[in-house]
């Protein structure tokens, strides 16, 4: 017998000589399985039979994808969005199916399994990783073997009689892994943007919209390629995060309509051979009931098969947002730079112990975190853009690599939202009094003199000052320009934030 | 006197041996100038005063930065759509500001020089590359330079004099570099997509949908995985090309409110100092009304001066169309593939030689053009990306590159498409012999048996044909299945092209 | 009390909705604790106290990044290799340290330890995400931590008192994050190469090897943009594939010179403060016979901690590795495709079902694998780069990011590397009739008359076969320029595979 | 006839509206010809007849290129390093032809015409875009066409007339697209990395290191996180610059043994059919002997046309100098920023006008360009990657892709080095003032009191200086922990530098 376990390190037993500690403990956790205990049961598929760990409800066509497919540890397992949309999905199709002839009592056994899938509650029956056949063919058929013999137990069966529920004929009715994996696709990445991403984004507007009328009073310097500019106020620094973030929500959001779009009712190249007349506009519909989330049959099933554009269009949307968080990420890490030796506007939270030796000392770990989701997103967008260029004719065959990285980039971009939102910009202090010097310091507040006693002279002040390091006020008293009330009159921040 | 031609070659003149004669040619037709002849005329900036060629309307700030980034040669130029966005800017600016107080007499003759700008009349006097200051100023003030010059030339002043047209005071009135280049970015890409890219598209779209109905009856295999699968018509497989390039207008379309959205008024910072109430607000209202697209004034400058998240989307749907070009691309030169030991389905249009040697080698070359320019705009995604995160503070320094690489896939995209339509798509013929011969060899039609005996002889018979290299009809005959009258009534390719 | 899990999945406490279930499993999984059941012990840190799981080694900085940083789940962990890597460092610094007067007693400890953490023996320890700190630091602490008080239960001391073996006095002693975080690196990252990446690509290269040897008789066509074009053996076709893989190993070992210089020495910005004269070379020393890999101390440690140039340079190679596979995995699939609809030169063995409706489909699965990897690895090159690039001053802030890029595409380059030898190169058999039969129908053999007949005789001869669907020996006889005869002695592909 | 004017530009004839105004001035420079004056001659290829400019060498094959492939303007010809590798190789085939039976004084004449198109004098008969087929089989019959005209004009024969020298017999003679095409990519790209990249390098390098040794005395904060830590000199700061761009040559030189194997001798497919034995050997000594490098003949020429692994390993090393840039023009920019509100630390020359209002401000124009550059190698990185990874069969047809962005980042990252090193890194200035000042203001100097007054109440001198914005000098005083001239002896900077 091939154990899980065994099947899974075996690499170590190459003449190559591998490091085998490395996911000894991983898997352990991994896929503990009583196979190490000896209990097992036989499943079959039309290669044979095989053993499988007796606690486990998949079958053999999921030991047989383990066998051939060791590649990574669990990092690389299957996302679980796309099983539990799987759940979804089967008990979509179990319903419509049940209109075109499936026994009832099939389909509630079905739908009880498939509702578990969904839950998470059978996370610890999808061992698959991501790279195995890129039809998604082999994490199909797990769904369908689980929910089989799960569905089995629930009507008194046994595990791996294929009876009375069978993978193929009663779970898979109707279905191709060449439909369902897309389309498990969409429904697990409308989902998770739709329910964890715009949420997250809406939190970290939220609070940095706060921040901004907060920050509203407060002038400061601007900067420009890095230089000493004219003045602004804070708070209308904050509004351009503000305004990233919502044109962040509006960019994914143009983008659902083509993710809405479901390929279920292809079957196997898109004709939907094997299907019924309305069988794909009955299952989206099913899919939009059971998600609260506007899906529909897609237009053309061709497309939907062999291309997945629409998540390429998506990932272009995702890194737009990294692209913005790396650019929020940046200056509130620059902003917050200190205390003695950096810009020193900002304070950051701080959250934990920067150094044992140097009070004052935070450093900016909520935007290192969240600049590094932005570089892996940037990386994801690659990789989403090869897979989606790479199919071949009717079928796109780098399904898992596509939706392992827009499912990643998704879970990123929200959680390290969430966490910089929490563990950093709610707790964001101005330093109003450093703010308020430097900005005063600065020599591009002689730009309110060029009304009053021209751009020459001006000049001639700001750069005596400059040259000499001192005021523009002391340079243009000293160079008798105008006096100290005139300055104190005509420099005025305040009135240089708008047009006039 | 520092010569254009020596200014941009004098890298030979460093102690490092560099092969000189890369660039002479080149630069002979890019900037061969009347200072080769020693005819040159004085210019002046804040940092003195500098020889120009007499022939060339541009000023002290333009040949200084030809002095001091001599990085490529006249492929790195700034891009042209660039530079004629300007035009358009600039007289909008003139028009707005003459409702503030500019003379009337230097408004026309700005708008003049503008409008050349526009048309391309003087895109000989726009040396700059890429490659300098990131905010672009330097072809901000090579167009103020230039229109200035012009105007006073119009106006029947002197060359340089900078009277009666400052290029300061006049042509860059209420504006900064700051918010005038991000705006000619926007201008420059929204005109290219209208103007260029969506209609390439639409031709693409058209061809493809022609190709689509006159192939609607042709019934071949399909394939999944690039194996044998079931069939569907050579019409249905292009209609998924079309749906990809349909969709591909729908997603450029979707980033295009954002794209609409003008950074002028915001001048150095996003404060819109020194400009007028409602200066931003016009400008873009004359703007649209000179394109004719829905330009607006940016709700927030500051967003859009510091960030080009707007251009990064806009990319993102570009790399999702070269996503489609890709995988067409591959679809019909691998169905083209042949004539004789290739799949040899369709028969693209010869062209060029392909070989002197072999008669029909049909190279498919614009499949070869098409895939490569989807190469470049997957990587010009990067280089956007990357500038798009790395802005710092008030202003995005990053802006150059950006647009550079936007116009560059817009531009390939769409010359390709076209290219793709005219020399390719448009010639395509359908071998319906071999598309009938093979189809009909394929095992997988065995699946319309399944109804009629059952799964286990079905697979009896595909086995024994695909072990004997026999066809499916000869085995079920040879076996006792069935007779030859019933095999041709019961599989029937065109019964299975669609849901029952 | 903030519990583990609580706070691992506290996400689902703010009041936007975040389906809660998709994780729940896995963190059970990860890190289920007996904190559930109330089972805790304090620890403290500079910021006070905190309750951690009874049973884990760890303290509070490792509970408090846990926290902080909610950043994905299990999948999003800090690699193993650079956990395991850590130990070997931590032995090392203990060991030099005894030299300069750390107590022997604390020192075995230590090492004792540190071989655990080696071993993979404490893996459930480390529960930090890769989602922190940019340096590292708080998988460093995560380190100190779970080997001071392993080491203290070594001693038996109490957990948690920090006696006799303090995290930072002893274990981190003359270290810093900041250095020991990039030594991790490069020692993880030297090992993966070398006990995993490189064994993996040579079992490849030898598989491919014997191939090519087994293939060296079989003429077949060959094919230029995807054309048929003049014959080469499959020997030679599969000795390119053999060739790539060499050059594959040879690129990495090129990259190594720099991957073996290590930072530890440097402490906190690079000038070796607070460590003795000799510490980083004897360091380097140890670390170099503990692994049995040439590692030197960084000749320049201010580069080593502020720049991760050296990793980019490594997945610069990992990812030409990439690309050289994406090539093979795509060839043998084309050649593979059919059984009779495609060109049919391969059988790939058949590991799974591919279908349950079509006997012979059979899905080049592990080509699949591999090339997504493939794109995994291009992505995770500009994770890589984006990273590497982004680092300020003294200190690289995107360590975690870029380890984990390098480590990953090490890992499934190497994995899959191995899964596609063992399940799919060995098993190739070449169809040798097929091969042969189309490759005496390609009309390219008429090359071979040329210096018979000249090249406008024989043009004719393959554009009247090409035009009627003949053979060339046909068209030849019935043209009267030959006969069979002479015909079957000129055309020989045998005399068409090297030059004269 | 088709004249080369509208033939680039017909696209504006389409009914697609077009902006034609685009690309007419550059079109005017890039290929203003005398077709445009109606002074044509006929030339004939295999497809029949074509009128070409009666003033250009090539003849009906590149006419029909330009006629096929109308995409993008002169911005996207065919790089000219690889048109004057093609003389070198084209006269090295000659000289080691003559020896096979070659005419002498037909080879003599092909030498000169060949020098002459290295020269770069025959530059602008050369119009052909990257966008063509993927072979660069056009650009190779560009060279031929013009080497055979401008020979046969040597010799006093007919332009045209292919007599005595024709493109195909006696220019292209033992040779195909298929293996020039690769021989002149690895040619141009090693004589553009010997001649031009190593030696912008060594010149960048070269500064910096002076600027090491100027600095060497300064001593600074360090900033890690980009927060204050512990001093290092300046000059520390900058070896770490010199050391990335020492190793920045030694990456580059590593890849360089791959890039010397050329494919010449391979023709069609790799057998070398229709060569003689030793013709690939002697060409590569050919080659050899007339560069100056160390070219050898590819041990595997099907690798060697099928795959450019050699090139994008060499890109790997030119993205990883571009991390390297990236790097040190924002440490440098950072450093640099102020004047008043900044880092303020060093003081970059000023260029140009940064602004017309604020003296004192230098805009960081050369870092800007530079980290465009290295934006833009990150991409191109991308490109060269997925040309790489999509060879087909015998064949790479992404070659013209792939040289064009190894070539342009070559030529980028030199000329921004050298304009980097002549325009910023010579003329920096360390502002020894403020950043003695800013270092003594720090409170990790504090660290140096550990072993005087131990850690305890060095932190509270620490923490009360931090909270009363005092210095630690101040408040360890008011507290009584030390005196004046304790804290002078105790606190030196000067002894933070290194190991003790």
């Amino acid at each position: 017998m091939q154990s899980l376990c065994r099947a899974v390190i075996s690499t170590t037993a190459r003449p190559h000589r591998v490091v085998s500690s490395l996911s000894v403990s991983t898997i352990r956790n991994f896929s503990a399985t009583n196979m190490e205990m000896g209990k097992v049961r036989k499943e079959r598929d039309t290669f044979g039979e095989l053993e499988v760990p007796a606690d486990k409800y998949y079958g053999a066509q999921t030991m047989r994808s383990q066998m051939n497919f060791k590649i990574g540890g669990i990092e690389e397992r299957m996302p679980l969005p796309v099983i539990h949309a799987f759940g979804i999905l089967k008990k979509a199709a179990a319903l419509v199916n049940t209109e075109f002839g499936l026994d009832k009592k099939l389909t509630d056994a079905i739908c009880q399994a498939a509702d578990e899938v969904t839950a998470g509650k059978l996370d610890d029956h999808f061992p698959l990783v991501t790279w195995q056949t890129g039809s998604g063919t082999q994490s199909n058929m797990n769904v369908n073997e689980v929910i089989s013999n799960r569905a089995i137990e629930i009507l008194g069966g046994e595990l791996g009689s294929k009876k009375p529920v069978h993978p193929n004929d009663h779970v898979n009715m109707s279905q191709s892994s060449n439909d369902t994996f897309p389309t498990a696709m969409h429904i697990a990445v409308a989902r998770e943007i739709n329910h964890r991403l715009l949420p997250s984004l809406k939190h970290l507007r939220d609070a940095l919209e706060k921040k901004q009328q907060e920050f509203a009073d407060i002038i400061k310097i601007g900067r420009t390629h890095t230089q000493d500019a004219v003045p602004l106020t804070l708070g209308q620094e904050f509004s351009a995060y503000v305004m990233q973030v919502n044109n962040g929500i509006a960019r994914v959001e143009a983008t659902l309509p083509r993710l809405y779009e479901l390929a279920a009712g292809g079957t196997a190249v898109g004709t939907g051979l094997n299907t019924r007349q309305g069988f794909a506009e009955k299952v989206a519909a099913k899919v939009s009931e059971l998600t609260g989330l506007p899906f529909q049959t897609a237009p053309n099933k061709f497309e939907a098969l062999a291309a997945h554009d629409a998540l390429v269009e998506v990932h272009g949307a995702l890194n737009t947002i990294a692209v913005s968080f790396m650019k929020i990420g940046n200056d509130i890490r620059f902003l917050g730079s200190g205390p003695r030796c950096g810009l020193g506007e900002l304070s950051l939270p701080e959250n934990e112990p920067g150094s044992s030796i140097m009070p004052g000392k935070v450093n900016p770990t909520q935007c290192e975190a969240i600049t590094m989701v932005a570089a892996q997103v940037f990386g994801n967008q690659v990789a989403v853009t090869v897979g989606g260029s790479n199919g071949h004719f009717e079928l796109n065959v780098f399904k898992p690599v596509i939706v392992k990285n827009v499912l990643q980039s998704i879970r990123l971009l929200a959680d390290s939202a969430v966490s910089f939102t929490d563990h950093c910009v709610v707790g964001i202090v101005a330093n109003r009094d450093n703010i308020a010097k430097i900005m005063r310091e600065s020599l591009m507040l002689v730009t309110a003199l060029n009304p009053h006693i021209g751009y020459d002279k001006a000049a001639l002040i700001a750069k005596t000052a400059h040259k000499n390091g001192t005021t523009l006020k002391e340079e243009a008293i000293k160079l008798g320009v105008l006096n100290a009330e005139q300055f104190d009159q005509w420099v005025r921040p305040e009135n240089m934030l708008g047009p006039k």
